[in-house]
C-alpha cells in the first residue's frame, strides 16, 4: 500500500429534508452569494426549499454558472462578492456550479491575475486565503461536494484546467436524493456511468496489495451496476435514489484513491471528445474506459480479471478469457444504462478525431499517461482509433 | 437509508516513516504535552522517532495513562497542563491513551467539576473549548485515532463511561503500520478480533436499504477474514500490517454506521466481563457475540444469511442454514485467531455471571439494547449462560 494522507473536513449531510439544516449551517454574520446554474432550481423546488431555510439571511444571487464553468463568468462574481463584502458563498447545483464557486472562492482573496490560479496550478491551503463556502446538491455525478478539485474552462484560450488545494473543500454539503426525481433520464445515466468511470479510474489499474480499497471500489462498483438501470426509471424510489447518490460522492470524495495507482486517461481523452464534438462527459467515458482497457490489456489484464471474479462473477478458465468478459460485460452495462459506445454514433464528421487528440496532446507536451505512464500517443491513437 | 452526517476533520497520514511529519504537524508556536502509556514506546523506537522529528519543540512528558485509561491519572495531566500553559497534546500510544488524551484535551479549560464531563455526558463541539490534541498511533483496534469518542473509567466509583462530541477529533493521525511489528502476538490477534466485532456490531442487525454501506462493512470483513491470521505471525510482512492497520481504523471511524441502525450489545456484555474478570476486550467480544447471534437468531438471521453468502461464500438450501453455518464460521475465525470462546477457558468460579450481569443492567435501569432495543435482559441472561 503506498503511503497516503486522508483529510476530509466536509459536514456532509445526508437525506431526505436536510435542505432546511441551511438555516443554522449559513453563518447569520455575513452577506452570503448564493450561487446556482441555469435556473433548474426554480423548476424543481430547490431555490424554494433554500429560501425558505434562510429568512434573516442577507442575500446576494448571482446565477448563470455554465457547465463547464467558464472563468469569464466566475470573475462576475468574484467582483460582486469584492464590492459587497460578501463572507460566505452558497453554491446550489450540480458539479459545475460547485466547480465554479470553489474558483470563486479562491479567486476573490487572490493578488495577481486570476486565471493564473488556473494556469499556474495554485495550491490553496490555507483557509484564510479564501470566502468559505457550502452546497446543496441538485445533480450527483461528479463528487465535487466532498472534494477539494474542480475544473474551469478559460473561454477565451479554450483551456480546461483544474484547481484545488485543501482550504477548497466545502464547509458543509448538503444532499438530498429526492433532488435526482426532477432530473431528466439522460442526466440520471449520466450521472450512473460517470460516477462508475470515477471508480475505475482508481481501480483498474493494477494488482496491488491495498486490499481494502480494492474491496471498497469493488462495493461501489457492485452497487452502481445493481442500482443504475432501475434508478434511471424509478428516481422517486428512495432506495435506489439515495444508494446512488451516495455511490456517487463515495466515488470521488478522495477515499477509494488513497494508497493506490490510478488511471485517469480516460478522462484525459475523453475530455477531447467533448470539446471536439460536445458530446456529454459520461457519454465520452462509456465510448473510451472499454477501448482502452483493451488496448492496454496487457497492462491491466489482471486487475480486469479480479473485477471480472469479484464485481460480475465472471467464471473462466484463463485471466485473459475473464478479463476479455469483464470488458464485454462492462460495455453491456453501459449499454443497459443507455450510452452509444461508439464516437459514430454521438457525432458526425469524426474521421480525424484521433489526429486531432494526438495534436492536442502533443502541443500540450504530453507524452503519455496512465498508472504506469505507458499509454502512449500512438496507444492513444488506437484507442481513439478502436472506438469509431 | 437513514439520514446521517458524515464529519471527520482528522488528518489521518498513514504508512511508513510517517512519523517524520510530526515535525511540521506539530504546532511550534505553543508548549507540548507529550503523553503515552506504560513505557512501551521506548521499547520499540517509538518515543525516539518522535522526540527526533521535534528537536525544538517544547515538550513536557506524560506517561503512565493506563489502559482503560482512569480518571484520577488523567487529572493528574489537566493540571499539568494549565500550570505549565500547555497548548496543545501529542498522544503517542493506542486505544487508550488517545482515549485518555480526549478527555484530557476536553477538561483543562471546563469550569466546574471535571467528572461531570463523563457523568452527564458533556458534547464537545466548539473546537475553541478544548486543548487541541494529535496522535501516534502504536496499536492498532479502537479507530480512537479516527473518531471523537472515548472511553474512560472513573476508579473511585468503578464507572466505565464515555465522552464525546466533534471537537474531540484529533486534528492529525500518524499511523505507521511498521509499528505493531514489536506488539506480542496476543495484541496482534485481541486487534483483529477488536475491529472485526467493531464492524459486525454496525453490521450484523437486520437487512436494509443501505446497499452501499453493507458493501463496505463487508469489504472490512473479508479484509480483516484474508489478512487476520496471517499477520499476528507475520507483523512484519508490510501488506499483511498495513491492511490490518487501515481496516481497523475504517472499522470504527464512523462511515460505516452511516445510514444504518446499529446493536453494540456484544459489548455492553462484553465490558462487564472484562470489570469481572478482567478478560481482555476482544476476547470477551469472541465469547458473547456468537451466542448473542444465537439467541437473537429470529430477529438476526436475514442480515446473518447476507452476511454468510457474501463474506465467507456460504451456500444452502435455507436462510437459516446459511445462518447458521455463519456463525459457525465466525467462530472457527475467531479459534484461528486465537481465542478461547467461552467464559469459563478464560476465567475462574464463572456460575454467577450472568446474575452478576443482569443484575448491574438492572441497577442502571437498562431494559434492553440492540439495534432493536429487543434484547432483553433475560436475553441477555440467555447470552451469557450460553458462554459459560
Amino acid at each position: 500500500m503506498l503511503n497516503f494522507d486522508l483529510y476530509n473536513p466536509v459536514n456532509y449531510v445526508f437525506g431526505k429534508g436536510q435542505i432546511a439544516k441551511l438555516t443554522d449551517l449559513v453563518p447569520k454574520n455575513t452577506k452570503i452569494l448564493l450561487a446556482y446554474g441555469g435556473g433548474s432550481i426554480f423548476k424543481n423546488g430547490v431555490y424554494d426549499q433554500v429560501k425558505a431555510a434562510l429568512p434573516n439571511h442577507d442575500i446576494v444571487e448571482f446565477g448563470g454558472i455554465e457547465p463547464n464553468p467558464r472563468f469569464e463568468t466566475l470573475m462576475k462574481a468574484v467582483e460582486i462578492i469584492r464590492a459587497e463584502k460578501i463572507g460566505f458563498i452558497l453554491a446550489v447545483g450540480g458539479g459545475s456550479v460547485i466547480d465554479g464557486v470553489k474558483f470563486i472562492s479562491a479567486a476573490v482573496n487572490f493578488e495577481g491575475d486570476e486565471a493564473d490560479i488556473l494556469k499556474k496550478r495554485i495550491l490553496f491551503k490555507d483557509v484564510s486565503q479564501v470566502i468559505p463556502f457550502g452546497t446543496v446538491l441538485t445533480l450527483p455525478a461528479t463528487g465535487s461536494e466532498m472534494n477539494s478539485g474542480a475544473v474551469v474552462t478559460i473561454e477565451a484560450t479554450q483551456e480546461k484546467l483544474t484547481l484545488g488545494g485543501s482550504a477548497l473543500f466545502p464547509v458543509f454539503s448538503i444532499v438530498d436524493p429526492t433532488v435526482i426525481t426532477s432530473l431528466p433520464k439522460r442526466q440520471l445515466q449520466n450521472g450512473v456511468v460517470d460516477a462508475f468511470t470515477h471508480v475505475m479510474e482508481q481501480y483498474l489499474t493494477y494488482t496491488h496489495d491495498a486490499l481494502l480499497q480494492d474491496r471498497i471500489s469493488e462495493s461501489i462498483l457492485q452497487t452502481l451496476i445493481e442500482i443504475g438501470p432501475d434508478v434511471v426509471e424509478n428516481p422517486t424510489d428512495y432506495k435506489l435514489a439515495s444508494n446512488f447518490v451516495w455511490s456517487a460522492t463515495m466515488a470521488l470524495n478522495g477515499l477509494i484513491q488513497k494508497g493506490v495507482p490510478s488511471d485517469w486517461a480516460t478522462h484525459m481523452i475523453g475530455h477531447e471528445l467533448t470539446a471536439l464534438y460536445e458530446i456529454d462527459h459520461a457519454r465520452t467515458l462509456a465510448i473510451i474506459g472499454p477501448n482502452l482497457y483493451r488496448v492496454m490489456f496487457d497492462t491491466k489484464k489482471e486487475k480486469l480479471a479480479q473485477y471480472g471474479q469479484r464485481v460480475w462473477n465472471i467464471q473462466g478458465n484463463s485471466t485473459e478469457e475473464i478479463a476479455e468478459k469483464a470488458i464485454e460485460k462492462t460495455v453491456e452495462f453501459f449499454h443497459k444504462m443507455g450510452m452509444k459506445t461508439k464516437i459514430s454514433e454521438n457525432a458526425e464528421n469524426i474521421e480525424k478525431t484521433a489526429d486531432f487528440i494526438v495534436n492536442r496532446f502533443e502541443e500540450r507536451g504530453w507524452k503519455a499517461m496512465g498508472e504506469k505512464q505507458n499509454i502512449t500517443l500512438e496507444k492513444v491513437r488506437a484507442i481513439v482509433e478502436m472506438s469509431y
